[in-house]
């Protein structure tokens, strides 16, 4: 994570490294590569920390080892072990062959945590201070510190012998507060943390509740092992808000719009074959009622309105579902609550949809008995749409999968069925006492 | 925005206030009004800051008006004057008595600003310094401040003296840098600012496209007249993806779990009614073609599966292009580039998935024409479905409506007419030559 000050170069050429970024990533690697070259070191290092992170490997993939290994030594230990851990191995051998025997060990240590755990999202530049110092001593000892190696944090922690986390000291009391107190007294020792392998949504869940400016992440011996500050996790939000909207209707949840439409696909192409399959089971069931529909034709007519009504109410109810999920609302008693919620509207919202329908059917076709069949299969269809906008999405959680995937398809799978089965059986039976 | 350090209270009581407020915001009011009477003052008040908007000023506006005014000039002005805002206009005249004079014009100042701009949501405190000054003076001065009144901030502004900004100074400078230097020599003059009136996602996207800890908000007339921080970012970076995604939908953007289904039941049945009278659209195409239905009742049959397969590609390039219009990647040219990439994905989705269906058709039931027709409506379809993905939000967006609003119910509505005027117009036209 980078300082918001743009360096001097970038400042001489009237760019943000991030609007180079922006550029580079949608080109194709070589081409990126090539204008990475053309730029000043520091810029370029800073410019590949911006990219997308597979579109940063690829263009550095494309480079010789030498100079891949100038720019990621040229960032910070977190961005140039993502970009790393994307590399071909052989490459990224050759690339960490060049760092200083410290540095590729805290690369390759930040390596091992997977990009959506505390680990893999954690700087590791952070000031640590004995307890037993006062504040103008440890403001004498990191004015010594050079520039370039001094953290952005909001937060100096402070650490035992073993490194273990004993509290933390807002920076703002190194200036406002006294030289000559301790550490120790001025210190919060209920600091709240994480560890490296918490979810990197647990942590942006953290952020949102209680407006944290940075968390320690302490690795699995409990030992503070770095930071991760309230900027970084905008980001982070955005992607997983991205990737729930992405993954509810079948897309990757990586699809940006200026991902080729080579990558984008076959991706897509998979998840329509799927949504595919299920519009057949729905046709199967109109299949069933073939004759009716043969003696009956207006009842085609009715399918769309019977389909279409379930699967938009129970997007609602899903896309409610989904975003409390992902925001944690939906924790124990309160997922009951939810489901009872969304029973009673799908109740009302039925109710008031089954009458508007079922008079506009009677009008329309002058058909008592086809306005009846047409209100009650739509509330009945209102009530499954409910209900399975609140099931599918915890089934999905309970196998411990992302709630979100697919959970549209699925959704309008259980509402066209269930909507076409109700409409058309109804239908059969009055037909059969008519 | 408060200090991510719980205040004493809180911690002893071993509940955040934030947790507390979760509480609180899914009660009745009154409820909600009792259980913050029976907290401390400090606590209640960051309590109430930490609700809701909503909830919290349902909650203000039952105490009387001087139990009120004590929790309301108890927390930082921008959330004083979020809250007052909401209150009945004589309560809140009434509330605003109990405060200071300047106080008063403080809240009253923030209050004119829209919720959703970048001056309803900056924070007032600040430390604002004269360039002319060394580091060491401001240390001095600043250690005079009650701890109270000190803002979290990372950074110091420095203005000249018609508060206008000249540059910033990062905080740890004044810890870093040997305090005989001047603010002048060490202040970042090329310091980025948004003014009062920017949209708040426009600030958003500044701070996840430049990683910002903080922004300066200027008012109309160029003077520092707050902040942002990126802490606060995160929740309006969710709020403004649940809106997108709820509003895609046809929810009210601000629904949650928690709403008491009361609440939810008009703004989702107001929806569920447009989108009946769109799916009645679907219906008369298809009430067109009954006499061709009677003749062919197989037809009904693949009806779901042309307009399911329509709908769900639609959707998936709907939720690209929203998400992608939302985290600013759709400017200018980009716009049509994505029409390009999407056009190319529905006729290649649309070929492939045209001979799945076409096939199975054919094969299901041993008619080849069947299984033709069926293949070129989907084909059309798959486009209808692709264009109409990008078309219906850049419409809504020159429209300057929110290109989120009710998009999937117009694509819907486009995917299921079209598809079903290419799918039974063209078995129509096939019917008549054979």
């Amino acid at each position: 994570m980078d300082d918001s000050i743009p360096p001097a170069d970038a400042r001489d050429a009237g760019e943000h490294p991030a609007d180079i970024a922006d550029r580079l990533q949608s080109m194709p690697a070589p081409d990126a590569a090539v204008a990475l070259r053309d730029l000043p070191r520091e810029a370029a290092a800073r410019t590949l920390a911006e990219m997308d992170r597979d579109a940063a490997a690829a263009a550095a993939g494309t480079l010789p080892a030498v100079d891949a290994a100038a720019l990621l030594t040229d960032m910070p230990h977190d961005e140039a072990a993502d970009i790393a851990a994307r590399l071909a191995p052989d490459l990224r051998t050759q690339v960490l062959a060049h760092f200083g025997t410290s540095d590729a060990a805290r690369v390759a240590d930040l390596m091992r945590y997977p990009g959506d755990s505390a680990g893999g999202i954690m700087q590791d530049r952070f000031i640590a201070l004995p307890a037993d110092a006062t504040l103008g001593n440890c403001q004498e000892r990191l004015r010594q510190w050079s520039e370039e190696d001094l953290p952005s944090a909001s937060y100096l922690y402070v650490v035992d012998a073993d490194r273990r986390l004993l509290g933390v000291v807002p920076i703002r009391d190194l200036v406002f507060r006294k030289p000559d107190r301790l550490v120790r007294e001025v210190m919060n020792p209920t600091v709240r943390s994480v560890t490296v392998d918490d979810d990197r949504e647990t942590v942006a869940r953290l952020f949102a509740q209680y407006h944290y400016l940075a968390l320690p992440v302490l690795d699995r011996e409990k030992r503070l092992a770095g930071i991760v500050e309230a900027r970084q996790v905008i980001g982070i939000v955005q992607d997983e808000a991205t990737e729930d909207m992405q993954l509810m209707v079948g897309l990757s949840g990586e699809e940006r719009t200026f991902t080729p439409w080579r990558r984008s696909l076959v991706p897509r192409l998979s998840w329509l074959l799927v949504n595919l399959a299920t519009t057949f089971l729905a046709a199967a069931v109109v299949g069933l009622f073939e004759e009716t529909i043969a003696k009956w034709t207006v009842l085609a007519v009715f399918l769309p309105v019977v389909a279409g009504q379930g699967g938009n109410a129970g997007l609602q109810t899903l896309t409610v579902i989904i975003r409390g999920m992902a925001l944690g609302e939906l924790q124990g008693r309160a997922a009951w609550s939810a489901l009872g919620k969304e029973t009673v509207l799908g109740l009302l919202n039925g109710l008031a949809i089954g009458l508007v329908v079922g008079l506009a059917g009677w009008w329309w076709k002058g058909s008592f008995i086809l306005g009846a069949v047409v209100a009650v299969a739509m509330l009945f269809n209102m009530l499954a749409a409910a209900v399975s906008g609140v099931v599918i999405p915890a089934a999905l959680r309970m196998a411990k999968i992302d709630p979100a995937l697919a959970s549209s398809i699925f959704l309008t799978t259980v509402t066209d069925v269930a909507g076409f089965f109700f409409f058309l059986g109804l239908a059969a039976l009055v037909m059969r006492f008519l």
